[in-house]
């Protein structure tokens, strides 16, 4: 791992109760032979974050390609009826019609505004698990479900891991409504300024903007250096008129599960 | 007037000077014999806010009863050939409409990022000419707007002054995302339980949301007790996913003019 997580428990030995057999000849515990792809990591994640859920639980079902897996094992485990009595409250319409396909029940936040627990993937995880994510759009809904659970378990595999949000180089989103949205990139530009921020429009590929759920746009920031005190610029982007949502997630996870090549390693909170 | 602004300057001449003729045997200059609706209280102040308006202006067009009157002597001004070079920036569709109709040249945020001007009424304004906005729906787009501004003329009747914001016990309104939108309600009246909030969506005469130019719908506040320090208030509700703005204008308004039976007051921040 990129970082140093010293409060970490885990082993190749989790990976396997997670439901993945890795090679059984494998000479050493923190080495497997097999390589695995980023997203059989992913997977394992997934599939160590769904032993956290019990029969009965209102459930916050994640969007994205790591929280995909965990709501397939989900379905997978109510087939099979290991798990019963389940209600999951997706985060997206993508995940609504996965979740649909797979016969999960489910429900909304006005009907179940507390949650026992959610999963959900992560496009960046700093050290104190403040998490940035919505490369995939759905930051809001996202934000709405995670922020109303008891428990919210982050699943990603290790290239998500950084010393600070932002630091990755990618996309930090920020929703904002439709209206003016030049405007609007541009404040959110300005107020990073000393950061070396970027605002861009996330467009489709022909050019027109990406519309999430909310029928809003993504500005997404790009940082060339730390952005300073995460809660400060929180608040500094909400008070801008023609923000919707950010995706900075402070404060929210509970725990976070990383898939790396040396296993998986559980941090709580 | 219900409260007293200690540094008002104003007279029945200022009204008349806004072209307002009272009547000419008035035995009082501080109670005149005619008594004015509050419609005509609403013009003579949007008429007095008009002065500041200058040729070659860009200037924010407001949304409401009477920043109608404003917009319309803007246009009248305009025809007469009294001022020239103005560009408009609306706040709302309807606004827009209003505007278009009397020739007045538009633009917007985006090819206008700093206004120089912009006139516009409030529902409420307290002695620090704090203000609630948005009884009409078009919080977000005006605060877009006036935020941007270099000078914010308020202009109101003296029914829309109190002591503390959301005293009139009229609504203070929040834009929200429709989504979940009973959720976000209950959050919000949950965070200001202490002031015996009660949260209710607003809706049109046929039960339907209201929905916003934004599409968005919009939950009234009524207060029962003050709500406390404005800022901290003001970033709890935009903490919350699911709200996009509110109709808390704190600290934007630079001149609020005040139309009462006693004539024009005109206060500078």
């Amino acid at each position: 791992m990129a970082i140093a997580y010293p409060h970490f428990i885990g082993s190749e030995k989790s990976a396997m109760e997670a439901g993945i057999i890795l090679s059984p000849s494998s000479p050493s515990p923190s080495l497997p032979h097999v390589i695995l792809t980023q997203d059989e990591l992913k997977k394992i994640a997934a599939y160590k974050a769904v032993e956290y859920v019990e029969s009965g639980m209102v459930l916050g079902l994640g969007t994205g390609s790591t929280a995909k897996h965990a709501v397939d094992r989900i379905g997978e485990l109510l087939r099979q009826g290991k798990l019963k009595n389940i209600v999951g409250i997706p985060t997206s319409k993508k995940t609504h019609e996965q979740a649909v396909s797979l016969g999960i029940p489910l429900s909304d936040l006005d009907s179940h505004p507390i949650l026992d627990l959610a999963i959900d993937g992560a496009d960046e995880v700093d050290p104190y698990l403040n998490l940035v994510k919505g490369r995939g759009g759905s930051l809001l809904r996202e934000k709405m479900v995670e922020g109303a659970c008891k428990k919210f378990v982050v699943i990603v595999d290790e290239s998500k891991l950084v010393n600070h949000l932002g630091g990755s180089g990618l996309a930090m989103p920020v929703e904002i409504v439709p209206f003016c949205w030049k405007f609007t990139a541009q404040r959110l530009q300005m107020l990073f300024e000393e950061s070396g921020c970027v605002a861009k429009l996330r467009t489709y590929e022909n050019g027109e903007p990406f519309v999430t759920d909310n029928r809003n746009y993504i500005v997404d920031l790009y940082f060339k250096r730390e952005i300073g005190d995460l809660k400060v610029a929180s608040d500094a982007i909400l008070r801008l008129a023609g923000v919707v949502e950010h995706g900075m997630f402070l404060g929210m996870a509970t725990t976070l599960i990383v898939a790396g090549e040396c296993g998986v390693v559980v941090k709580d909170k």
